[in-house]
């Protein structure tokens, strides 16, 4: 039997009861976590630019647009989502192999389940075994396929966005692995986008991509079966190497799902170790005070945050020097220190120069080693074992409730966000998705 | 300056008087023949299953499903235009690297044509620096990024696509470099999909990822402005060598476009020397006489096309077994040898086996050499230089207007057809592309 034949068996033959009761619970934060992330940047300029696309398209009025009155067709919807929940960097991740899991998943539960009325159980089923399928292939090609240069979270994320949908579409196990492979021949994401609105693209497009796929196949569409482990297939065409056992090695023991962790700070996890540091140092000693402060890290995480001199919020995620900065100054990495103005403001871009990163192989990429000096020689070290958000040391439930209420206080009433937050934390106890988009609308 | 913004500056600066002649008029013969190949696919099941899906989104009439009534959005009439092109691998190509060049950009042509009115002028000279685009990419990247395992006609197609709608909707400079950006960041294609319907859905796709990226970066979406040659940008991540002078050399004075041939057979290019010779071999033997034929062939064509045992008309084109068969017993490889019953029929079956392909790198992949062996001992040996459709033997006029009847009998009447043929044959000398649309419906 193929490598994708017996991925699809392990899909189709875990039921909702088969996954252990931590898993689930994970998945209702994660689903909680996504949604106020996606409905936290639905108001940004990029998603209004991708909601007028689809508005000069005349898309139908099918599925919501989270966070807004307006609803568009389905596949519309999932793009503009997904999108929308990458946008601040701020979604789940998936620390071993830095993909986003939700991102290209949780789009589909909503979208169909507002569509067709799925049972919650079989949308969290579904968003599980999407997830978890993302999450394996991603280890079968980490660190690999990353380091050539894609961005994962779209290229493997497709495949977890079609076995979402291809789950709530019914689809037997010939059809299943059609839709995966029509999903994989879809596997895209450059990681030069970094930096642009390119990069909140690639996870929306990934959902869409994937739940073309599952459509198309759903209405008798073919593609090849073996997607996966194929000479012209893509793990041999888009991963130098790979370990194909570790897509199915130790299928419902393990669950790579429950690995996904949450973000405190809206920009790339890697950073978040020097975040913690910089915040702890900036209790040590005054901003004027401060000669310089050297972050040791592991060269990983200057190759991927190395902006010098960012110039838009969106690059100031990509760069330690502003980062660094922000955590000192701000004592906060939220999406409010990523604004255009705070990366040009006077007082961050004096401070930032004096930001020191030190590549450093020893360092493993998700500690520090931080020193601040002062001018008057005084000295004073920080080492960040376990960073806010890791997997050793995660947000608590108030902690991920805060961050919703801090993303979404905008754009929902206190009411609304009591009502999402009550429904969402409870998910598996309603009928359908409908309530929880009900209290939306 | 980088090579993305080179190569936007000579889109730019190419005005329509600048094109030569020749190329003008290749671009008319290519537009009518990829017209020909859509309408003729245009009832396939796959098509419909794709009607089927966009019907399901409730997509709005704005532009035509071409040989159909049916209207649906752009972005879900590119997709279904430029796979109904591909469906019976009986478009154009570009013999060089073996790229379908009309594909993702036809569609777009037609598509915006039709919504915006833009000249005839206008839409020609997208369509051929659309194609140039493409092909200039793919001869930077060939034959590395095709033998790693990309379908290059939607992984380098996108850029082709991307380029005819930024010229359409008149994006400045910065624009179009980010609208290639967005485009190749979407870039996919997996060569595995071979001989499944999701062969033809890559054109399509790819037209519809470069309309989107054109689209967003008009509403002010932004990507990445050196997509080409960035440590994580195309080249470098799908291509594991490249030449990227090839992009720029030359340009202005040397046309690849000029370079694309049509097909007189519906399947893919390295097959037509074998199906010409088997032809001509067929007029030395009677089909009861024939102990063996051997057709030695460069390695690449038989793996392409070393299917054995196919089983239906799609597989078959990946057939030399098959495609030998039916050249010499039905003396042609038109769509109609390529249908489910024939590859089945007894007497073809029976007379697949005996074809004996034989791999040798010292012919050359555009030539062959065949042998058949008579039952009575006679040998006959025939040796094809340069196969019909070549380059050195093009189709002529009349045959690619024979090849459009052909193909487009059962959906167009025989006053459809003359006029859509004066029509097209004289693109230039109409104000918009509506005359042509207004006789297909």
């Amino acid at each position: 039997m193929t490598i994708t034949f017996e991925l699809v068996d392990k899909i189709l033959n875990t039921s909702y009861e088969d996954i252990p009761e931590s898993v689930r619970i994970h998945a209702k934060k994660s689903l909680f976590n996504w949604l106020g992330v996606t409905i936290g940047a639905i108001n940004h300029p990029s998603i209004q630019m991708m909601i007028d696309m689809v508005e000069e398209l005349e898309s139908a009025p099918q599925v919501t647009v989270l966070g807004r009155k307006a609803k568009v067709d389905m596949l519309s919807a999932v793009l503009i989502n997904g999108a929308s929940s990458h946008v601040f960097d701020y979604d789940d991740t998936h620390l071993d192999t830095i993909l986003h899991p939700s991102g290209p998943v949780a789009p589909i539960v909503f979208a169909l389940g507002e569509k067709f009325g799925f049972s919650t159980k079989d949308l969290i089923r579904a968003f599980i075994l999407g997830c978890e399928v993302e999450l394996r292939i991603s280890n079968a090609v980490y660190p690999s396929h990353y380091r050539l240069g894609y961005h994962s979270s779209s290229s493997v994320g497709v495949f977890g966005a079609a076995t979402a949908a291809s789950i709530l579409l019914n689809l037997d196990r010939e059809k299943v692995a059609m839709a995966l492979g029509l999903a994989g021949t879809q596997s895209f994401g450059l990681r030069e986008m970094f930096g642009t609105m390119a990069k909140p693209f690639h996870p929306g497009k990934a959902s869409q991509n994937g739940l073309m796929a599952a459509l198309l196949v759903q209405k008798g569409f073919t593609s090849s079966t073996q997607v996966l482990e194929a000479k012209c297939g893509f793990l041999n065409v888009m991963s130098p190497t790979y370990d194909v056992n570790k897509v199915l090695i130790d299928w419902g023991n393990e669950w790579e799902f429950e690995k996904n962790a949450f973000k405190p700070y809206a920009c790339g996890i890697v950073l978040h170790p020097s975040i913690d540091a910089c915040i702890q140092l900036s209790k040590l000693g005054k901003m004027e005070d401060v000669k310089e402060i050297f972050l040791r890290v592991n060269p990983y995480v200057l190759e991927l945050t190395g902006k010098e001199t960012p110039t838009t919020g969106l690059e100031g995620k990509f760069s330690i020097y502003h980062t660094g900065a922000i955590a000192f100054l701000e004592g906060d990495a939220s999406e409010n220190e990523y604004n255009d103005e705070l990366v040009n403001a006077e007082r961050t871009v004096a401070f930032r120069s004096k930001i020191n990163p030190i590549p450093d192989k020893d360092i493993r990429k998700d500690k520090v080693e931080a020193t601040l000096e002062l001018v008057n020689g005084e000295k004073h070290r920080v080492y960040i074992e376990h960073a806010t958000g890791s997997i050793e040391n995660p947000m608590t439930q108030a902690m991920i409730i805060k961050k919703f209420t801090k993303l979404t206080k905008n754009i929902l009433s206190p009411q609304q966000m009591e009502e999402v937050i009550r429904l969402t934390m409870n998910l598996d106890e309603l009928n359908s998705i409908h309530p929880v988009l009900q209290v939306l609308e």
